[in-house]
């Protein structure tokens, strides 16, 4: 039976929960372009500009960096697949719902994951890494999530990846959340393997996921005893066609329209200049603080550990969770995150990112919060 | 070091390549909406929309009938790791590359692919289907491609998939090239699980794979020994998002935008009808077969199993490939495909697919040919 559906109207909403974030239009517009195909040789350029951007982002020189065809979830496993074999062992920092996924991926890869837990809205602890790190000198990797969209937690990526190395294990970090929004500096950190996500502080469509996988990182691929278990993640067949030269082979075809929209959130990142974005998110972050515990609302995450761009507070004794972002939604056309897991019904997460870290967004979410909590 | 990128513009060509094909303005306008929650209510209900539709176009009640979030060969993926266990036993009837692929997706879940080999421009033999059946009565699965976009050649499903049955096997169908371009009918045809593209026929962006599976499918994999090696292609996870009932469940954020694309797209398919389009699609077929043999061009696959949504035509003697592909993009803004694996140098793929299958890139196409070949 043919349904009797009717074209779709989106409606206008300000977007400051966990992410997508509010979509600058300069990227809407480039989306919308005409499509070209994968293999023109003006995508092909288009490519390599979308890679070295995300080197700047990055701010990396790895060769191997570049957008997944699929969104944060599949760069994470973009990330495990190729790296993690069979018995491998992998440390995994979790205070939050990311690091639970990380260790779903490495057992999923035959792996095994010893964890490393803290609690949730806490940053993970440097000595209890260190501990287990001790306890199991035959580890591979150490994998922690740097912005834990979950809980607005800041994990000291610098720190955890010079004590990873240390002890001469891979750094795989989870940048979904924090590319953009706060330093992030692949190369100085020695970081090995990285995944992030286009729709939060770059305030991208959702879609993508930019990574990048230092020499060392290619050298463990290279060496693999098994073959990579996706055909669609291999990034030795990816590279085929994400690689260098102007011969690329076929290997799946690109999202072309979402590549155009990443190219141009890079060169708004670019123009504006990436301490420039730091500075900004954080110069809001105190801005929507202020206004937050004006109304009583208080953070539960301790200040030297919250990140800018994910605002995790209270609901106040007695608020209706859900009832207030129906209001919000309804009347104010605003979107705040919902707890996950174990904070749902607790918290609410506000996200400030990329286009949408602004005054204007930040009083306009402090005004209608004060509205619906009268 | 900061780079010095400028936006990109995108040159407007015809796209007559194997896809992606030109896509209808209005879906490109659909894209570029803006960007609202993945759990948003209001886009909880296009999802439920994008369903029906889809269920439409597969000629299907699956419950489970939902796009991939990623392209056509992560579709590819997710029918496999869902379905093939280690062990496994998969007959794939290859006369292509996307059969390769199939078999490359068995041996990475672990299972041992059974290869039924045909010639590249032939359709598969249904006798040596049967033959394998009869020595491989432990066969799981029957796997192969219903529209090959390598060569052009169709496949019978309806006759492979009653074979199949009647040996009791899974059947698996590669319908990329084929949804929305010549008849398919997933229920009548006792098909257990689909995946297609966006960019062919529907004349949507690249970047999902629209999937569907039978009762009896879920109810391998409700039983099977071992978990799903991917976490993000996890139907069982996948579900709790795109599954039924207001409630949904975080797995992944959804690609929004591409999301209200293939919405847009899959109104104008029941806009136009199912029959409309494929007899669109057979005519346009026949219009550009006639111009094309004028031009004394000759198809490589017999009249009998020609897709006519993918062209293959053999290339003249004496005429340099790459050259003539690329005055086609130089001088008319026009890409044609060129031969895969065996075939590269020696054939030309012309798409007539969805919103390009007209009588305007018809022309347009036999033209140019007809100057670049003087």
């Amino acid at each position: 039976m043919k349904p009797a559906i009717k074209s779709f109207v989106a409606p206008h909403r300000t977007l400051m929960g966990p992410g997508p974030s509010d979509v600058n239009p300069r990227i809407l517009q480039a989306l919308s372009q005409v499509t070209i195909g994968h293999l023109d040789p003006v995508f092909v350029d288009l490519m390599d500009e979308v890679k070295q951007l995300l080197q700047y982002a990055f701010q990396t020189n790895n060769a191997l960096t570049m957008p997944v065809s699929a969104p944060g979830s599949a760069g994470m496993e973009a990330v495990f697949v190729n790296l993690i074999e069979p018995d491998d062992k992998v440390i995994v920092c979790q205070n939050g719902v990311f690091g639970g996924r990380m260790q779903q991926n490495v057992q999923r890869c035959g792996g095994q994951a010893i964890m490393v837990q803290d609690e949730w809205g806490s940053a993970t602890d440097i000595n209890k890494l260190e501990q287990t790190l001790k306890q199991h000198p035959d580890a591979k990797a150490v994998a922690f999530v740097h912005a834990e969209t979950s809980t607005g937690v800041r994990n000291d990526a610098k720190t955890l990846c010079a004590l990873a190395k240390q002890y001469e294990c891979l750094t795989i970090v989870d940048a979904v959340t924090s590319l953009g929004g706060i330093e992030l500096d692949v190369d100085g950190w020695h970081i090995d393997a990285i995944y992030s996500g286009t729709q939060k502080c770059l305030s991208c469509v959702p879609g993508l996921s930019p990574v990048s996988f230092s020499l060392n990182a290619i050298e463990v691929i290279k060496n693999r005893r098994s073959p990579v278990q996706s055909w669609f993640l291999d990034m030795d067949l990816v590279m085929g066609y994400w690689g260098q030269g102007t011969k690329r082979a076929y290997h799946h075809t690109a999202p072309v329209n979402s590549v155009y929209a990443l190219h141009e959130a890079l060169v708004i990142l670019q123009e504006e200049g990436l301490e420039s974005a730091w500075q900004r998110h954080a110069e809001m972050h105190d801005k929507l603080r202020d206004g937050l515990e004006k109304l009583g609302l208080r953070f539960v995450v301790k200040a030297e550990s919250r990140l800018p761009q994910l605002n995790m507070v209270q609901i106040p004794e007695g608020v209706d969770d859900a009832a207030i972002r129906h209001r919000l939604l309804q009347e104010f056309n605003l979107e705040i995150g919902a707890g996950l897991g174990a904070l749902a019904g607790k918290v609410w997460r506000i996200g400030l990112m990329g286009y949408g870290a602004t005054q204007r967004n930040v009083d306009y979410c402090v005004d209608a919060l004060s509205q619906v909590l009268k």
